[in-house]
This record gives C-alpha cells, sequence and structure tokens, in this order.
C-alpha cells in the first residue's frame, strides 16, 4: 500500500457496481475508507456481502451506519408492504420513475459519505451511480452528482478553505458489461457481490426483479456466467 | 386547522431558533411535520425540550430520527474529549469556524427531511439556521442554503416532475434580538427551548458557550429576561 495515498470515502452496498467503484478507487493510488448503510433494506444481507469485499479489497476502515429511512417508508426496497416489481427480461424495464425508488437514498447516503470525508481530511468520494442502467432513478444523473458536488463544497470547511471536494463517479456513463469487463481486469471478485432487490435470507438472489436482470444481461454481454449465480 | 394545509417538514432542535423557525412555518398556513436528530450530541436533553414545543404547536406528526453522526467524531458537540469553548461575552465570538462544528451536520439533516418530505408529498422545507450570529458555520449560508435546494431539486421524483421544492431559511438575516420578537408575537414560549451546547443533565444552560452568549445578548437587547434561565 501506498503510503501517503490520499484518503477517499467509497459508498460499498455489496452490489457489483459499489465493488466495481471501490477497486477503480483502489486503482487510481486513493487509500479506500468504505461506508456501508443499514437502512430498513429487505436484503440486508447486501451488507455481509459488503464487509466481504471491503475486506477482500484490503480498505483502511469499513462502516455500517444505522440509518432510519427505512421507518419514513415510500420504497418497495424498505416497504414490506410493498412487491418489487419481476419481470421477464431487462428489455421489459423502462425509464420511469421505478417502485424501488428510495426517498432521497443517495442523498442521505452521501451527506454521510460527506461528513466522515471532512473527519477523515478526504477531499474524494467515490460512489458507484450508474446513468445508463437505472435511468429511472432521478439521483443517479450527472447533473444531480454535479449539484451535490457544488453543495457540498459550500457546506464544508475544505470548501471553505478553498479544498475541493469531489464527487467520482467512474461507472456513470457505462453500461453494466463495460462495468464488469473492467472490475474483471481489476480482480474483482463478483461472486462476493450481490446486486438483487428480493434476495432470498441466505443472500440468493430472484433472477427476476430489474436489478437481477440487468446484471443477468451484462455477464451474458461479455459471454460469461455470473460467478454469483450459483451461490 | 386549515385542513386543506400544505404539509410541511420543520427541522426542530429544541432551541429557541428552531422553534421561532417552526412557529412562522405555522403562522404562513403550513401544516407542520416536525423533525429531530438524536446524533450523540452531550447535550441530548435538547430533544426532550423539541418533544416538548412540537406537541405544544400542535404539529401533525414529530420524528426523531437516530444517526450515527457521533461514532465518527470531529466535534466538541458530540467528541467527550473535545471541551466546548467557554467566553467572558458574546463579543469575543470570532468568525472563525468554532470547534462546536459538526461535520456536513445540516447536509445530513437537510437530507432527512428532504426524505420524509419526498414520502409525505410535501415541497417545502423549514430550517432555522442564521448566517448572522453563526457566521463561522458554512453549512448556515444562504449560498449553502441555494445550492442544497437545488441538488433537491435534482435528487427527487417531485423535482423531475417538475414541481418546485423549497428550503424557507425565515430567520437567515436576522438578529437573535429580531427572532426573539417575532417569535414572541407568534406567541412562541421560550422557557421550552434550550440552546446551550453544554447544559447539565438536567438541562440547565452554561451561560458561557458561544450560543448561550448569543441568547443571553439577544434578550438583553430587547430589554427582557431570558424565560428559560431560571429553568
Amino acid at each position: 500500500m501506498n503510503l501517503s495515498a490520499k484518503p477517499a470515502v467509497v459508498l460499498l452496498s455489496g452490489g457489483l457496481d459499489s465493488a466495481t467503484c471501490l477497486a477503480i478507487c483502489k486503482e487510481q493510488g486513493f487509500k479506500p475508507y468504505a461506508i456501508s448503510f443499514r437502512y430498513g433494506q429487505r436484503h440486508a444481507i447486501e451488507l455481509t456481502k459488503a464487509s466481504a469485499i471491503a475486506k477482500q479489497a484490503n480498505v483502511s476502515k469499513h462502516v455500517i451506519i444505522n440509518i432510519d429511512l427505512g421507518a419514513m417508508g415510500g420504497s418497495a426496497l424498505t416497504d414490506v408492504r410493498m412487491e418489487v416489481p419481476k419481470h421477464e427480461s431487462a428489455s421489459e424495464i423502462g425509464t420511469d420513475i421505478p417502485i424501488t425508488y428510495v426517498p432521497a437514498r443517495n442523498t442521505v447516503f452521501l451527506s454521510y459519505a460527506l461528513a466522515w470525508a471532512e473527519v477523515l481530511g478526504a477531499l474524494d468520494i467515490f460512489i458507484g451511480v450508474n446513468a445508463l442502467d437505472y435511468s429511472g432513478y432521478p439521483d443517479c444523473r450527472p447533473e444531480y452528482i454535479a449539484a451535490f458536488e457544488t453543495m457540498a463544497n459550500l457546506a464544508t470547511k475544505a470548501g471553505v478553505l478553498g479544498n475541493q471536494l469531489k464527487i467520482h463517479v467512474p461507472l456513470i456513463h457505462m453500461t453494466k458489461a463495460e462495468i464488469i469487463r473492467l472490475g474483471l481486469s481489476l480482480g474483482v471478485d463478483y461472486s462476493q457481490t450481490l446486486s438483487c432487490y428480493d434476495p432470498s435470507e441466505l443472500g440468493v438472489a430472484c433472477g427476476n426483479c430489474d436489478s437481477c436482470l440487468l446484471r443477468i444481461r451484462g455477464f451474458e454481454q461479455i459471454g460469461m456466467l455470473d460467478p454469483a449465480s450459483s451461490n
């Protein structure tokens, strides 16, 4: 490890995208601090995956933050009364705002990341959002990320002192296939990742939610079997 | 109560400013939903005050959100190893960023408020930040609030659908004396509020921290005794 490496906060969900994002952060020479969230999600098994990924990547520290978002309701991902939509194929997924949208989720997550960055003296935050595959989520768009970065630089001591905080979104314009190809080249172990919105308690992906279908299609496009599919 | 009133989320700390802000929100005809935060602050007694204020104001709902900010350290308000600075008089308070600054606090708080607003279908958030008395806090400045509002409108379904979410900061350019005068005219019971950064466990203000001194000076300037001073 490069001892003079700059610290960076990386949002780590346990899914394919954030695992790749963490690998990119390391590849760029940063010293990663991983942050995950327990927010009443039905798929809390992903946190076990996040811990395994963080350990494998040898991050400087991994924190899991408990947040109350679930108590507010409003999303199929956190509200057990709502059903996660299932489809036959990824091509059915539209550009409407999906029912699986969690209110202000990335804003809440990035705010915690910003708080930690400030404590660590870090000026770099990595988040694996993707505008192509998830065009229905307003808080995955480049213009949202740019606005958060502007706000963050006005919010913090670092910004006031003239340092520039940057939100890195290396995956934002990549297809799922491109993300997987890059991650494989960086040694990401995708067998450790879980992308399903509605997995079994043991962490078996449902294979029919939007997230599963996008992932399956991504691996198909590069002619590979998903190494997590036998988990 | 006006049954057709629009819902608004109000950040309520239990202090003088947020109690006044809640009264202004009601005065403007909104139906207030109050949100408070338990974030490892030393002065958790303020939450008892917040609950009393919310009840007195007959808010539609009051939620207290547990957040993990304290675990990240970095502020005298949450880190028991750091001492809250004490002064002899308010005139000693400078414009440096104070040690009592909590990393990204207003960003984290406003993010939760935004999430709740989205669930409630509310387009209005009230926060009692003040740029005059607290010029050392970067996230109390008008340019910060404007940037948060811009970001929020890109983050959420409401913004995407063309509705305009507004962050109301009615106190931002007011002096403490002006805030108190306005609050009194709206019937705010300041005996219920606590503004101290370092109160006793029973909620007795220290009288020497920045926040106490600003409050004492505010009441002095309008020729009144602080009704909470005998608490």
